[in-house]
């Protein structure tokens, strides 16, 4: 089995890091699983679930740009449930006292309802089909418009949204008991709700507590403080040229990003380095290659942002990599299972121990197994176990429901056919993407479902609806591979509080319902109060537009792409699987120097190929940081490296909600921090003079 | 007498610091005062002398601001001869250690030439005679113009610049062992000479060295780093918005200047708190009052900078209030000198202790003298002291010398009873300069030379040549306020660094000397290779066209000012004055809750009148830092904060000669960082859009 990238380093710490956390809760008893969701929970998690539903809508649609809310959703359960137990312990009423089990499914449910308002497409590909967005395109037939109507939206949701529950139920066991996966804002987020759980006493814990709350205040004022100077584009300390204006204009540069230092210290150092090595590569390298020959492999008339010129290359060579390292573990995690099946390893350890045990054993880490924290999380987040079995039919009789429900909702637009086809390679790619997640936080399931548009658009063609189906397609898909790699998150944050997975599992089915119900609701109250879709309004809805462009260039087929992109993507594809082959064949073969821990990872590479490099740049700052720290002061970075980058995940996010009530209500930062390289300064300079 | 401002506050930190200090250098010896000066130590400062000349004379003929070089000549001077000693160890033909005494000679030699530099006035008040500068301005009579020659500017500097060193020696004793004033520069040029020649073995010593290291370093590098942002004016870092575009406009705003944040950790809470009392009282509120009578008070056709607007208020108010401190100290310390000697108290201990004995036991402090390093330190400063009658024998001689020669020089425009009453109040001034420098390192010579231009040419009139006796009797004044305050840092470090007063004082002179040969030669240099006071050039001079304008107003008189103004100026130096005097009152008569430890210092409040309040921000910053640090941890805080400010000021001081080299090459920072409010933003983005 494919190790977890760097595992060694990211186990090490972890294992230090547990030795401290469940001795403390010891006495803390835990409820059971039922018990876990209790009324308040229920109702805090509605109340959340729209605050969340209204604001992620809200950027969507202005912006496009939407933050995760892992680590807030935790937080504000906590505030919530915490007020009111409070106010009830005061009132002598508190029956049953608040735990952290109950906090993790309040987030739980909330980051579930917030992710449809989202994968459910709203904001994207459903409000792409509708007139509001065709018109501000060319070759648009009657046939390739469905304009929003609650009712058909509820029931679309409703059909495809809970299907990718049960592609994550096996996947959970995989990504989190076997690979080790770090999955930061999961983690982040369980620390956090540890943190605030903690029982009195830990002198540690409260150590941890004081630091968590110093770095989250740090992190919180920070972005308070880069907001202030945020007015306009292209402005503020998102947008500060740290190594000058040639390399920002390349995307390299570092935005003052707490969120993602934070992560660059969670995630292992491999990470990092791989994501900045796929910058340099793409935006270092190949991107100003591909540039040089514009006017020849693309026509040099096109906006920037159009996907028959570079933008283009970027999207799909960042997929043909991407798929390559998605394939590459697929075929090796099949290869890997079955000869385990054949090897008969499986049996009465099935439940306590790895698929792939020996593996594990030659990586020098089965002394894991060993540790007290790991033991009873392991015990915990096995005991109230989904069967896979139930798991296979629950996705069968959910598959079924969506291949008879989506055609007639899109009138047959979309046939039967193409919905099992995508159930059928969607699972690969909620592999890829719960991967991804876990190792870096970064989801594509934006890609996928980009992919899924084109291929779905290509194949039932422009006459045939292929807009709408594509775009339905893509719904279908990017469901399933959304869910996948975010949820992973809330498991994460569940196996290492405790929480039963059964009462995850309830608490999601729960939330993707409340989202598939608030979700349309909400869309409907923006609708009314705002014009939609207007390029010089409030809500532009940008995602929106950008489905509808890569629909409308599906219908034309994959040779309407720029010359050479199939072929390079292609290659990205190969080249990702060779690397991930080496990379095995070391781990195999080559165990004196661990020459394979040098590798980077394919899959890490591929993201800054689209995004460009300041998010590595930001995580290798973070990697750099935690470096230091450990050789100063190997314990000390055990024990607070974790709490100090939750902090500075979660400071930030929570300011995401200010912020975004800030924009809806008009209220504009004050001032803009510009950057001008001394030839735009004498024009600027110019014009004050003037005035 | 008047008790340093929170003496007791800044006194406790250097007790504990000095506690470590001179145990450590116990076993070195320490060489009689003229081994102090040697050959190579004479070399080096004639080589240093050179560069700071050249750096100085460009930055005041360019932009018109001069760093303050202390910092930067004891390191530079170390760098040099370190260099040269271990070159010569090498060899073996070393004979000599290279001792923190040389050390110290050096840098106080290097910063008396380079003193010389600005106070001589080529690149002001001289230069603002020649034809050059009168050209562009009206009413300049061929009587009131005089083209600067190294013949007379020579002889000039000569005649007025060695009667200052003679003032400074009474005031020594008196700032520096009875007053104990904090002097910053000169305490962190020590700290720094000190550090660097740390016998090895002194552990906390060694610690010491490295934390200065580490923060000379960051202060270094973020000196650079905000270099490559300012590109342009009002750009970069040192333009920062920090409370809005508003407060900005009323210059309250952090500068992200290392050096006076540092300065701030040295200098006692009291004065940074006076500071932004000052500048919240001035720029706050006193401006934005008068500024409301423009066009009624004065005209509204005037330029921002004429004197005869609110710049006028600015610095008249700022001159009252500084000239009502100083009036006070004068007079205070006259009565309790003239007390002590009546009581006759001083005798035999005259040398060891303070005048006012009395005074300080009834504040607690005397416990201090038996501290081993100020035991330590007294001894060698007071050892092989120079007399005060030589002082007054010098000062007289010299006196003389100018009064006979400068009129000669300026062809008795300026006549002999001018420059007698000169030498009579300079002194009066020279105190509270030196008072000030050591409680704030600001110092105000250039607004004392200003107020002598007034004086001076509304006296002699426009007629008789009142412009150039004006400037000409300015230069009189200034050298011996401007040397009184600065070289009294150098005795501060001189006493830290237990070097003979003696050899410093000869160092003064030789330095002096140097300095008035090397000036005019670096001056003719570059007035030749470049057109000086070509406003679109390189060197615009604007120090020189400020001094003509204040000589043209001068000759006026002084019913040309702005209505209010002098009444305004007057009320000042009596509120001034009445504070102190409430201080005094308080200090003997409330000794309970010790009220007068929170009466803000007129002279500090003074400062940000004319300059505003940025750096008092930026201190009181540093003051912050260094209440945190000593909340949570006193010890580490007293045992490093001095180190710390020392490595913050001195590392943006370096950065200021690579700074002033690449100005003068003409590399220019690459970028800027500029900052506007949301509507001026929309014009630049409308400018880009254009484009």
């Amino acid at each position: 089995m494919s190790p977890p990238y760097h595992g060694e380093d990211y186990q090490n710490d972890d294992k230090k890091e547990k030795e401290s956390t469940e001795m403390i809760f010891k006495n803390v008893e835990i409820p059971k699983w039922h018990k876990q969701i209790t009324m308040r929970a229920i109702m805090a998690s509605v109340i959340l679930s729209v605050v969340v539903i209204f604001i992620v809508m809200s950027c969507s649609l202005s912006t496009g740009i939407v933050p995760t809310f892992n680590v807030a959703a935790g937080l504000l359960g906590f505030a919530t449930l915490k007020f009111y137990t409070v106010l009830l312990g005061k009132l002598g009423l508190l029956k049953q006292p608040f735990t952290r089990q109950e906090n993790t499914i309040i987030q739980t449910c909330v980051i579930a309802a917030g992710g449809i308002s989202f994968t459910g497409g709203l904001t994207t590909y459903l409000l792409s089909m509708s007139s509001l967005i065709a018109s501000q395109d060319s070759g648009n037939l009657p046939i390739n418009v469905k304009n929003i109507h609650i009712g058909w939206v509820t029931a679309f949701l409703f059909s495809v949204s809970f299907i990718g529950l049960f592609s994550i139920v096996p996947l959970r066991k995989m990504m989190i008991v076997n690979y080790k996966l770090p999955y930061p804002s999961g983690t982040a987020t369980a620390f956090l709700i540890n943190s605030f759980h903690t029982p009195k006493g830990g002198k540690l814990a409260m150590k941890q507590v004081s630091t968590l709350f110093k770095s989250f205040s740090f992190s919180f004022v920070f972005a308070s403080f880069k907001w202030l100077y945020s007015y306009g584009s292209f402005c503020g300390f998102g947008y500060f040229p740290i190594f000058g204006m040639k390399a920002f204009a390349q995307k390299f540069f570092f935005d003052f990003s707490t969120t993602y230092v934070g992560i660059g210290m969670i995630c292992p150092y491999m990470v990092s380095v791989s994501l900045l090595f796929g910058a340099i590569i793409s935006w270092g390298i190949m991107w100003p290659w591909i540039g040089s020959k514009k006017g020849d492999w693309y026509s040099d008339k096109l906006e920037p942002s159009s996907l028959l010129g570079l933008q283009g290359y970027k999207i799909f060579l960042a997929i043909g990599m991407v798929m390559g390292d998605g394939l590459f573990q697929f075929l090796f995690m099949t290869y890997m299972t079955l000869r385990g099946l054949i090897a008969d390893k499986i049996g009465a350890k099935h439940e306590s121990s790895s698929l792939m045990e020996d593996e594990y054993e030659s990586d020098g880490s089965n002394e894991k197994g060993s540790s007290h924290d790991d033991k009873r999380r392991l015990q915990y987040f096995l005991k109230d176990s989904i069967p896979n079995s139930w798991a296979l039919i629950g996705y069968c009789v959910l598959a079924v429901v969506g291949v008879i429900c989506v055609p007639v909702i899109f009138d047959y637009r979309l046939k039967w056919y193409h919905i099992i086809c995508g159930y059928m390679i969607a699972p690969v790619m909620a592999l890829s993407n719960a991967y991804g997640v876990g190792l870096t936080d970064v989801s594509l399931a934006g890609n996928y479902g980009k992919i899924a548009v084109l291929v779905f658009s290509s194949w039932i063609g422009l006459e045939e609806g292929g807009v709408i189906a594509g775009l339905a397609g893509c719904g279908v898909m990017m469901n399933i591979v959304f869910v996948a790699g975010e949820l992973m998150n809330d498991f994460k944050a569940g196996y290492l509080t405790l929480t039963s997975p059964r009462s995850m599992f309830m608490s999601q089915l729960f939330g993707t319902g409340l989202g598939c119900i608030i979700s349309p609701v909400v869309y409907t109250f923006i609708s009314r109060a705002y014009t939609i879709g207007d390029k010089d309004g409030q809500f532009p809805a940008p995602n929106a537009v950008l489905f509808r462009g890569i629909a409308l260039l599906g219908v034309q087929g994959f040779s309407s792409l720029p010359k050479n992109c199939l072929k390079l993507s292609v290659a990205c594809l190969v080249f990702a699987f060779l690397l991930n082959l080496l990379t095995q064949v070391l781990i195999k073969y080559e165990t004196k120097y661990k020459i394979h821990r040098f590798i980077p990872n394919p899959m890490c590479m591929a993201i800054p190929f689209y995004l460009g490099g300041y998010f590595a740049i930001d995580m290798c700052v973070g990697s750099l940081i935690l470096f230091l720290w450990q050789m100063k002061n190997k314990k000390s970075a055990s024990e607070f490296s974790m709490v100090v980058a939750s902090g500075l995940m979660c400071g930030e996010s929570l300011f995401g909600i200010p912020a975004a009530i800030f924009s809806l209500v008009k209220v504009t930062p004050p001032m803009c921090m510009a950057f001008f390289s001394a030839s735009d300064y004498r024009k600027v300079s110019e014009l004050f003079k003037k005035a």
